[in-house]
């Protein structure tokens, strides 16, 4: 797959264990208009700290990332390493430090190791233009059993464009915690200001709107790099295909978030979790994350067990406006409670054989006013306690 | 064990299997002060929400409670039932029906069987005085393995008074949901007004000072009964021995809640979370709650794993101020992280000696002030999920 404009690289830099690629370069042959989404966690990795300022500019020219290292945790002399590793990007491949995007997943707590990282930049720049975008995603992979990678094509102004998307995995990852990061890569010209407001919102309605544990790494990152190399007129607000590019772009998104979730640390549930009826679109997030967090009902989901009254009890908890004498809830179209009320034996068993399924949905309906939204679950397994409690013993 | 003025009765009335206790019945032989503190969820069950209103007055005589069936999401036929079940003991002890009080535990979602109700009643009556507050905390168990009692005694005006308690656990009982149930009753002489300023503070620094799951049952319900038939001058604010009394009322709660985590379901840890250095106490709680329910901190609780980063990323994510430079943590005396750096690998061995202790502390110094607040909490292991996921198939 090609994305024109765009040059990739991948090598082995002993981070992670020998033999799985670890260090990776996306890099835009022109300025590309950028924007970033971050971790709200209060405790912020350094390259979260430095992204975070670049990408209040314009554009930018390459991302460098690391898997087996979070360089979170680490102090001042984190925030030098991160610095480091941009400045030695940016001298190999000709450009502004500044221009350079850093991301780490990993470790936390450990000093990255800038030996390897010295050693690795060179290949790593020597390979741009030999690599491709999947190599990049295997070497961003931590516990993620599987690369992700999502790709759509869209057309503006007559010209075709790409978006390509790649993910690795929530769930937090060992041995300390998870990291989400995402990188979205275009050739269409985009606006810059606007690129820096459809981003963040479609990352809510993506990454977002899934949760794993509920726990929120240090490092979670996406970032998106259009560099216009398509040759479409630029896409702004409101102009010609700008919301044809929203939905591709959207897309792209929600389709790695729900393959995040699938890979999820010892998922064997797939689980979407829609609240409607609610007074507020942020009220029907609220309880949606409510349930889709409650360790009851995620391992009712695992036990494969109707439990419709874990669910109501979320709802009723998550500070969401809830009047229980009008809620309504379904497993997929099956109604399991009306009223308030259980709907009854039958509505059990059928119930039941809903959560058979690989995927299934809940649907709470409040029946207050029009507020909607879904967020994507797993279960709580046997395999998540072992993942996480058993990494290093 | 004798609280003098109070008599106790319990039978078995096949809501549980067959063979166990549950239903229960406390009476004072003259109104008693009460107080009584409830679940915040929502979605509150019928018997709550017949306490809150009946709570509002000075005194009650009686308590009478069911396990088995939590009488919760069963709309306006539960209210029924629930007001059925307090008239029936009325009428059986001769006192008005808005002076009992009812709880019930166990599963949601189904009708109270009031054929049984009716039928446990009378004997249930009957057995007052001949029954111990033992068998009423044997009555109200569901998932705990062992009864849970306190007892303290204290002096006021020169008369001896006992204060004793019982509660059933947290951690979302089979094969719904918990309800953390908790009966107090005291012979000593408290001012009713008081008392619902002490019971509710104490219930803070106790039962909503612990968490084994996060989830917030529907039915979670704590009461005092305070009769004077200890003959003492009528404790109230700032009179003599009222401290002495609000110490010892925090010793039985307290000692309580810590039964409820060390019987959570799967536990095989006990951890106090302490937060201090916060910008206030509510800052210090929330951060400190947020780390108790870290289903990645407890999975490593599990794995005896001394996993700070973890820990550190809860606190980041509580939404408490966090300077992340600044934070010192420690297990029990250990200190791994100082200036919000890793203490290195001697500290990493010490700290995981601590870790494999069954029970040890973790504090978290945010070295901003002085707010500062302890939670309880457990281990999530592989039992949790087996009691959570397995107990209908």
């Amino acid at each position: 797959m090609n994305i024109k404009g765009f040059q990739f690289s991948a090598v082995e830099a002993a981070i992670k264990k020998p033999g799985r690629l670890d260090l990776a370069l996306i890099v835009s042959e022109t300025p590309a208009a950028v924007a970033g989404v971050y971790t709200t966690n209060a405790v912020k990795a350094a390259p979260v700290l430095i992204d975070q300022e670049r990408t209040k500019s314009d554009t930018c020219r390459a991302i460098v990332v690391n898997s087996g290292n979070a360089n979170a945790c680490t102090g001042p002399g984190g925030m030098d390493d991160a610095r480091e590793t941009t400045r030695l990007v940016a001298d190999g491949i000709g450009v502004a430090e500044d221009e350079v995007l850093v991301c780490s997943t990993g470790v936390i707590g450990v000093p990255l190791p800038m030996d390897r990282m010295r050693k690795g930049i060179p290949p790593l720049v020597q390979g741009l233009g030999k690599g491709t975008l999947d190599g990049v995603a295997r070497a961003i992979m931590t516990t993620d059993t599987f690369q992700k990678l999502e790709v759509r094509t869209g057309m503006a102004g007559g010209r075709e464009y790409t978006i390509a998307g790649i993910a690795k995995g929530a769930g937090m990852i060992m041995p300390n915690m998870a990291t989400m990061l995402a990188f979205i890569v275009t050739d269409a010209a985009v606006d810059p200001a606007w690129l820096k407001t459809i981003f963040p919102a479609g990352v809510d309605r993506s990454f977002n709107a899934i949760t794993v544990d509920g726990d929120t790494s240090t490092n979670d990152t996406a970032l998106i790099m259009a560099n216009g190399a398509a040759g479409n007129p630029v896409l702004s607000a409101g102009s010609d295909g700008a919301a044809e590019f929203v939905r591709l772009l959207d897309e792209v998104l929600l389709s790695l978030a729900k393959l995040i979730v699938k890979d999820g640390e010892g998922a064997t549930k797939f689980v979407g979790i829609t609240v409607k009826g609610a007074r507020t679109d942020a009220d029907a997030k609220r309880a949606a994350m409510s349930v889709a967090n409650s360790c009851l009902v995620k391992t009712a989901f695992f036990g494969q067990d109707a439990n419709w009254g874990r669910i109501f009890a979320a709802v009723g908890y998550s500070g969401a406006e809830v009047d229980p004498d009008r809620t309504e809830l379904f497993f997929d179209d099956v109604k399991m409670v009306e009223n308030g009320v259980f709907a009854g034996r039958d509505a059990e068993a059928r119930g039941t054989e809903v959560l058979r399924k690989k995927e299934f949905s809940v649907t709470v309906d409040l029946h207050l006013a029009a507020g909607e939204a879904t967020v994507y679950t797993s279960d709580l397994s046997y395999d998540y306690v072992k993942i996480n409690a058993d990494y290093r013993t």
